[in-house]
């Protein structure tokens, strides 16, 4: 045998804009036409853009992220037809490979401005910010954020089977009650179906338009097929189980990260890039009821980056806000608490409190539910390793203010 | 030199019961007179009666545990005085080991009835039932959730210094108005001070009165001075850094858990034992200030469970409820559902759901906060490890129910 | 159920000597009456002496190891008769746990003198030497080797099932014939059967002459049935799986070990201790041919010390002796090379090479065989972990030369 | 800024011999002319040929490896000019990644006839054979060892600096003294300066002769520069501190591997593949007599595979021989009875001793240098992963005899 190599299922362009690719879709929806097909026990390698299409640049400025139009966000590649995958079926995917473009060798963590996408902690850090991070083989590190470099634990953001009509409408319902119900609050709650800039791949207008009336955002994870759930150990080496809805499986995959902490607080908070995923799938028919599934499972790779537990600092936080309000077993409380611990540590260090946050949303630090039963305070920590930094972080060492520079802002 | 120890600080009795042992307390509060002193820098053993002080028998009925006096629970040892400690220090409490009692070497997990404590679970849950973990060694097994073994991470639920009174003032003013907002709610939102059953130590009668007016409950941890955090990794090894709030510091420990699991899920979840734990105490003056802390911070031992991350099975879940109602960014209902999908994953092998309840609240499982930026949902994970279990669980075998008895229920 | 533990199925004492107690023997012979029973499936504790049978001294000179008896050393606890096993069965021995004695939490490392049992290298230091080591917990220290401490991977060096009268005399054969081909060697090469200060236990004068002129020392492992295999990663959870000899299995087990690094290579290497162990029994009828073993074969335990593989510093050694003669594929010359490397390095920081050379035997150092194939040089590495230091020994740091005290050395 | 990428320092050619490529050579000589330039602290790619430069086919005949010409291996990428690195500095080289071509995602483990080249085990096992490897991302696989499939620990075998003059006469003569001591013996011991297929790289016919008649051959690794080491672990994230001998560095690296196991033990033992290799090249001025270092050292990477350590199965192996005879303290013996109970055990499932003796060489076998200090018997260990296997190899299991097929053998 000569020279060889696996399939690609599907390649992309950065000579023409992501919507004006078929391989392309921003939106859940069982319309859209297949991408592609694939044999059930086949390997693939599958390109993906960035999860904003290359709205932004390598630079430094945060413009780009200010400016963010939120319709041209998430373009998967796929769906892809899996041979014999029928509703009921499950797909295992597995996750041979991510590996960033060999000319692209960077990526970049954005914190949205608060009327612009917003984050975690949008009530304290408002402002657009950026952080570009070169790739080093597996390594990667930031000009604007000095003193850290890690491995990455590559892996997609993104990746579901498309859901039914009726799945699609349950969708829209529930999503569209809270939206009424949450009318008063002073924030978007929930992304509606929206027709600007839908991209349904290679639909015709009729199917294209019905896509962009019905079709969900791609922005939210979602219990009946996962989709956008940002899982930073869903890395090489995994393999992930999910439910089949429609004949084909209409297999979708994007939003590729070269790292990712737990929670990705601030929204655009993974490193962003764009790549090739080697995927190895196969159907498990009756899968969903053989195993009684309702949410996709997963089975981590074997090469995470290993630190050793007594490598991390862990930072406690509870369902006490930041005013002193008591609030009753509220993790998402509790996990704020939590990054703003850690942040006042790390600000000792010379770090400005957007570069930590920046930091915080894409080093492999880890967010743990400790506590949720001693009411009325959840409890839970993030272990940041202490190894990503080239300088001491322990307690046991008198922090010293560096000139640490600065992320990328916005201009004003 | 000749044969030799490390000292006790504190031994406890089982021959009478807890509420007369002078070296124990159940409240919060800065006049809880000294049970003992300990240098800076020295290492002591510290003796700790399990939570219930002996309510909770090893049988095979769950009666005690439904009939079980929540205000005899959370029996610390202490307050210990440490020397030269003042407040603004932080007090490093290294965690050298914790062992059960050699002629007791067992421990119980409890779901608690849902009208006398209640758990994570308790609307779906809401009986009374009860496992009894027998040690053997680092390991544990139970008689009533057959086929499953594993290591505890051996860690005390338990440990901080006493509060000032200005800090006790502020507890019992913010969960005050918690309980006044929530008058409303089915349900016991928070703990306020409560005469009934209260433990001051050695104090007099006078300061035992003053205790029980205004000391604060044992059961949630809080973020000023850490308490009750029930983190499952502060096993053998860690270190934690404790603010100090009065002088001397007045450090409490006890909860010891051979084992439990990330969220301790059924309030009584972790594997509760009697034992001893060996500390040192290393007093850092000014810590508070130079590490700009405001709860406390640990970094865990080298010595966890091992299993290596291919060796986990995942569950996803996410903040839509069990009657399909979206939540906006609630991580709290997120991980109950992500507790349900484990539920209907395991009982496939014959487990019934309350054996399974028990066993998420006392395993070692990871539960993270995978996304909490998608709206409108968040997501968490919880990865059970397969090798606690004496048959293969992973997706690809066919579950075959087997009998696997019984957990201990109450009497109806 | 009240109050109850865990049986032992011998105790020992500290008041009279090892010599005198019937639950001790110091040689592997098939007639060494029983100690005690155990039944198939049954957990047990059995406590052991150190290794010398208390000649080392908690003091700061190393004039007992100088003059260390080695007719009096290897105490071993049993042999047990384990119920229903027979000649072809294999003994399943679980270690639940190992532990020093409570009263006596140190345990020490010597270095033999060159003409009294010497090491591995004791061409280069050919000068008694000792450490004491002080437990914490699951910690230990040194006041002869300041700047270290590690968490200990507990063990027993020694465990075994009696060889058969046919395997005992292929013991005494092979092992006669090196020692007669080698008798023109400056060195002593093998331990005959020696009725020097034998001990066999219960029996009667006529069993222990026997027992003494043939019965097999206990210093070196066998393949027939393991022995002193000083496997450092023996550690808790381990489970080790015995052939069986002779009816009843006659199991021993001693020379309990808080840690040891691969090789053992000062002799008496590792940190040797008095203590108790926890084991689990289980009979495998008809194992050895079902699993064609001839050594023993074991599973470790999941809760060694994690460090992280790049917290570990790998130096590395080749089958090139110190005189610059080259070796053929010889891998214990290689990794005397890679000890050396060890101790060059590590003397920058002011320890002298004594304390390196206990430190190397007793810290849970990693000893691999890298390459043996790539004529004429095998290559063995040995990776030490950074984080039992105090202090930064990473190549990038400038080392600094401190007083590093001096370990135990013999009075001239 | 624009795509772009990472500087390729070197490209190599897969349709010329790799005999006529200038950037290639096989012979560690001062005289070899520089390959190209590498500024200090830069980051480049590297091309480099498998170790048979081609001679290897992916097809299912051992011919080849049978008929593999050995004067035309390790054909090495380089030497290259490290810009400011001096004698004795130290060349800090850190592996940022290294990756088969993606043409050519396949690789090969050879067993060499006994009379060509030979392995560790050729006494027992004389014949050539071959397995290929197939690479799906991370992982491999092969149709010649069925159920078998791991995560690769990726690595070069060889990477080095070129020696002095001085330090090659060393090698010459102490070589050339082995083999004159070992003439009587029956097998090549070690592979003098040969003239036959010297590559010297973009050499003059006057140099390309010295460098044949004195130029050191690739085949062993040697204490003063490292070069063949094949050292398992040194893979992603790893950092390489190597000596500097001659101004400018001399830097070659070659023979990647997908995989191997601690002693790659069949010689051709790794996965052995073509591929690229990504270094960051730092020269630490003066670093050898700082860090007082003779042979190299190294620092893993962070993102080895974890299985952890309660899924190895551990054998051990004593100086006793095949035949019954005692060896003193001989842990090359003794690594050979370790790898012979391995395959004892592996073979029950149907493998034959060729596939077993092929999949411990490049799987990730751990092998430890156990005790070597317990005369007379050494005692290594080798640790089997059973993850690796898609069915359970745990001694638990009864042994089922599979068909297995076959690996590749050569015509008869």
């Amino acid at each position: 045998m000569g020279k060889e190599g696996i399939r690609y299922a599907a390649k992309v362009s950065f000579d023409k804009p992501a919507s004006e690719q078929e391989v392309l879709h921003n939106r859940w929806h069982p319309d859209v036409p297949f991408a592609g097909t694939i044999k059930n026990g086949e390997i693939v390698k599958i390109e993906c853009v960035d999860w904003t299409g290359g709205q932004i640049k390598n630079n430094d400025s945060a413009d780009d992220v200010r400016n963010v139009d939120l319709t041209k966000i998430h373009y998967l590649t796929g769906p892809f037809e899996i041979e014999t995958a029928e509703p009921g079926d499950i797909l295992l995917v597995e996750i041979q490979d991510v590996q960033p473009f060999e000319d692209q060798p960077w990526g970049f963590t954005g914190i949205f401005a608060k009327e612009n996408g917003g984050g975690f902690l949008d009530e304290l850090y408002p402002k657009a910010a950026k952080a570009i991070w070169d790739f080093e083989g597996i390594f990667c590190s930031s000009r604007h954020i000095p003193g850290v470099r890690f491995a990455g634990l590559i892996h997609p953001g993104i990746l579901g089977c498309a859901p039914s009509p009726e799945i699609l409408a349950t969708w829209n319902k529930r999503e569209g009650e809270l939206i009424q119900s949450c009318s008063h609050m002073d924030r978007i709650v929930a992304q509606p179906p929206n027709t600007t800039n839908v991209h349904a791949g290679s639909a015709s207008s009729d199917i294209k338009e019905k896509v962009g009336k019905e079709g969900a955002r791609t922005i939210p994870g979602r219990p009946e097929h996962g989709g956008n759930c940002d899982i930073k150990n869903l890395s090489r080496g995994s393999k992930v189980y999910l439910p089949v809805h429609v004949k084909g499986a209409k297999f979708s995959v994007g939003d590729l990260h070269f790292s990712q902490g737990d929670g990705e607080i601030s929204f655009c908070g993974a490193i962003e890039m764009a790549g090739v995923i080697t995927l190895k799938f196969t159907v498990m028919k009756g899968g969903v009821k053989e195993l009684d599934m309702k949410s996709p499972i997963y089975i981590p790779g074997p090469v995470e980056p290993q630190f050793g537990p007594g490598r991390y600092i862990y930072f406690e936080g509870f369902s006490v806000d930041e005013h002193g309000k008591q609030h009753y077993m509220d993790a998402t409380v509790a996990y704020r608490q939590t990054c703003m611990r850690a942040i006042e540590y790390l600000r000792r260090f010379g770090y400005d409190d957007y570069q930590i946050y920046l930091l915080l949303s894409c080093a492999p630090v880890q967010g743990h539910l400790a506590g949720l039963v001693d009411i009325p305070n959840a409890c839970t920590t993030m272990g940041v390793p202490m190894d990503i930094f080239d300088f001491d972080i322990s307690p046991h060492v008198k922090a010293e203010k560096k000139d640490m520079g600065s992320c990328a802002y916005a201009s004003s």
